[in-house]
């Protein structure tokens, strides 16, 4: 079943003469499959058949492309446990976790094929023509969107299935019309390719064209770098680190020709533990975040990495809490050695700083064999973090920093130095909204979801879920990869002037023939 | 009334010790009021001011901005015709133009505060809880747009109304709740002090904070450079030329915090010249053609730079036709100095070029003195267009270059070789929609606008007008610079989840308070 080769349109190819494997995370050993990774000519290849599928593809209808999600998911679920288990062993997370994470992929295609049926999104407006009008007449104008063209997509280590090569990026751009040209990841090869050979399958039965997806093997980073500066290439879609983002970004920026990046590049989450919440509940929010820090090994984009208070008993109560939690807590194979090593050195380097304190550890060691990680809680004062700007960095992993302050300027002296993040998380009750308000005032600027009361591990895939938020936490604070409005990132409106009536896509017909919602005249109308 | 000063807040301040001069167009004559470059000191208090407007400013409801609109119109209104006469003065423009120019600067000031008013602008999503979900409860999520924070605009120097001081960049920005730090142009700083003064008195008037509107006159490039550097700057807008527009996005985008940039950067317009089209009208196309090519001294973004025909006997009548309007065209003063200078620069480079031919100029010459701009129409084979990479550069002005083509493929290529553009133009009928299918297929990724039998100029301020388009026509061509969606380019989503229902903004609260249209668990109502 795997092949090992690049997917490029109908065709599988391995020109190349470099070859890797991916690893059992746990044990390290390497699993099957020789994966060549894509040479120059081979990319060459993939990007015209993307710009000539774009060319067809870009003209079908939203129910046929509706038709080609569903069909990808269909062709998902036929993989059944081959790709459960090729997850598990390529991340080392458990069955369970790949079967929501397959369900997950499978909704969110689901969801966009339904967004793509509903045809909304299109954000049709159509201005009438005023033939009569003084000093001059109007000309009939209708606008909607339609798709930039072929989307280069990195895919996500932590998330194998619902931020890879069938994920959000992926879904958003297909919906739109954009072929869809995905870097596999190293680390997960295998699941990768047996995603991308669903797709392919999918695309063939629903008569997609020859180029509509792609899929290429990249070691190296020469491979995303060519896709990235390729001509042809018209948007990015990116999840992973920041100097991964950063770096792709910059290199978008410096085209000739820039196009948009979206990447979402992480977060360290700041909760804000405040003095009402941690009176009335401080043993319980300890529990709490003791377990969201592990989720997943901590390998979530919005893993609480920073828990920001101030000092008082009822902290010490919420420190107590949170040490037992983490004490508990069991070490974890993480995804793959990389970040493993980087955890490792990141979280050595942060308890060596001699003004920060490890509140508690897992009392079980990490084995390292296995690529653990020791689940892992710091506590620094607020005037420490503030001076060292090394501080605010994230460490990925089951890590978070409690950063002690002495009273509530000092947290909004903390709060006003934060940067960007995809999530902030206010613990409050009563007067600590009113007591916090400039405070919470000041960190709406830096969030793209404000949780209120919870944990921000935990990412619906619905309309009014925005996941995103300032630089660095992505390149564009303006949109979101997840949730039906990821995709905007990938289209863009053309106005039609005085369009002859045979020419005018369905969408910006006089007759509504889709019944979607549309601005005419200004008022809105789904008739 | 013209002070020179620069406007910070509710400041009016000259510290430094740069002082310049507008100029009248025509004459050459320096106009009153010595303009007082900003210093750093000065740029740095209106970033601070803005900031601190923007954390009240943000919390203003969309009413209370509407207001403040209108009362920017009203306030322009009051300035009567010192106004028009500055502005005529400052360009060399006529008087009419100004008046409707006027007109539309308050017709988008009004358009703005009516979409505050209908209040939709801000694409509230709500998906409510479901706490008997399985296997996981869903939370609460809510989602609308926020302002991005403080925005730089560079003004334009062809409507010194439309697209500066008050026009669309600052309408947008001011309506989406950022506050506004004008960069004056030198063109036409009296102008911009004048309408400056009028946001000044229409700020005080509704009570918003100090620091919400500031302008800052700027010779050297180095204030631009400061404001676009400046860490508290969120995003910028500009309007002019490639070089300007694309030296700001570098500086925007190599900053330790990239920012959005929305740069319009000029057009070449093309217009497709088909086969059964011009059979039926060669001559009344040539005759609208020449009169468009003239229109404002083919100053505007939209002016058709280059007209795409194959060659045979209706393209020779079409030429005649053409070359007679433009002969009879008169030459008239442009916008300012550097503006002719390049404009003869460019025009006198492209007529000496071996391979161009000059068809028709007007048989005026242009007066010098008075910056006079000659109207030209030369043609070059499609050959050596495609061959040549520089004819593609627009010539800013009464210019037009027809590029002739041996046949249907020659058209094609030459459309596939030009780049991203504001608008393009199809004269077409009957079966050129059928023969021509493919490269009409192929324009429509070059443009943001197609016009169909008509011609560019003149853009309707609607909310399906779309004033954009791919790179170098726009940095990015997601976004608008006219209609209502040019506010999405300075606002950016929020989400809160679980958000108490006391600190929930109107748009978002359960009960519909402010009518706008929401989706509320993946319906449309507005109820």
């Amino acid at each position: 079943m795997i092949t090992g080769k690049n997917i490029i349109g109908y065709e599988l190819s391995s020109l190349g003469s470099n070859t890797a494997h991916s690893y059992n995370a746990t044990s390290g050993q390497s699993l099957s499959g020789d994966f060549v990774e894509a040479n120059a000519a081979e990319i060459e290849l993939a990007m015209r058949k993307s710009q000539s599928a774009f060319l067809q593809f870009k003209n079908t209808s939203g129910k046929d492309r509706a038709l080609f999600l569903r069909a990808i998911a269909e062709e998902i679920i036929i993989l059944d446990d081959d790709l459960i288990h090729r997850c598990m062993a390529e991340t080392g997370l458990p069955e369970a976790r790949f079967k929501g994470e397959r369900a997950r992929t499978i909704f969110q295609l689901q969801s966009f094929a339904d967004l793509l049926d509903a045809g909304s999104w299109v954000e049709a407006r159509i201005d009438t023509a005023m033939p009569e009008r003084k000093p001059m007449p109007r000309v009939d104008l209708r606008k909607m969107l339609i798709p930039l063209g072929p989307v280069v997509v990195f895919t996500a280590s932590n998330f194998p299935l619902a931020y890879s090569t069938a994920g959000v990026d992926t879904a958003s751009a297909l919906a739109a019309g954009c072929p869809v040209i995905v870097k596999n990841h190293p680390a997960h090869f295998g699941a990768g390719e047996m995603v991308g050979q669903a797709i392919m399958k999918a695309a063939k039965r629903c008569g997609m064209p020859d180029g509509v997806f792609s899929l290429l093997n990249g070691v190296d980073f020469k491979v995303g770098e060519t896709l990235v500066k390729h001509p042809l290439t018209k948007a990015v879609g990116f999840t992973g680190s920041f100097i991964g983002g950063k770096a792709i970004y910059d290199m978008a920026q410096s085209r000739e020709t820039p196009i948009p990046v979206f990447a979402e590049m992480g977060s360290t989450n700041p909760v804000l533990l405040l003095p009402e919440a941690l009176k009335n509940g401080a043993e319980k929010i300890g529990k709490d975040y003791a377990s969201s820090i592990n989720l997943g090994v901590g390998q979530f984009c919005t893993n609480p990495g920073l828990l920001l208070g101030i000092e008082g008993e009822d902290l010490d109560r919420f420190t107590e809490s949170i040490k037992e939690g983490i004490a508990q807590a069991k070490p974890f194979t993480m995804l793959h050695k990389g970040i493993k090593t980087n955890y490792d050195k990141l979280r050595n380097e942060t308890i060596a700083d001699g003004s920060v304190r490890l509140e508690s550890e897992s009392i079980l060691e990490a084995d390292h064999h296995k690529s653990e990680a020791r689940p892992t809680v710091v506590s620094v004062l607020a005037t420490h973090f503030l001076q060292n700007p090394g501080m605010h960095k994230e460490v990925f992993g089951p890590f978070s920093m409690l950063v002690k302050c002495a009273n509530a300027d000092e947290l909004h002296k903390v709060v006003e130095s934060i940067q960007g993040q995809l999530t902030s998380t206010l613990m409050a009750q009563g007067n600590d909204y009113t007591n916090f308000a400039n405070t919470i005032n000041i960190l709406k600027e830096k969030v793209g979801r404000l949780v209120f009361n919870g944990v921000p591990t935990g990412v619906e895939v619905c309309p009014a879920m925005h996941h995103g938020g300032p630089f660095p936490a992505t390149t564009d604070s303006r949109f979101s990869s997840v949730g039906a409005d990821a995709i905007k990132r990938f289209a863009r409106p053309i106005s039609l002037q005085d369009c002859p009536v045979e020419l005018l896509p369905d969408e910006l017909k006089d007759e509504n023939l889709l019944g979607i919602w549309r601005l005419v005249n200004n008022k809105w109308t789904n008739g």
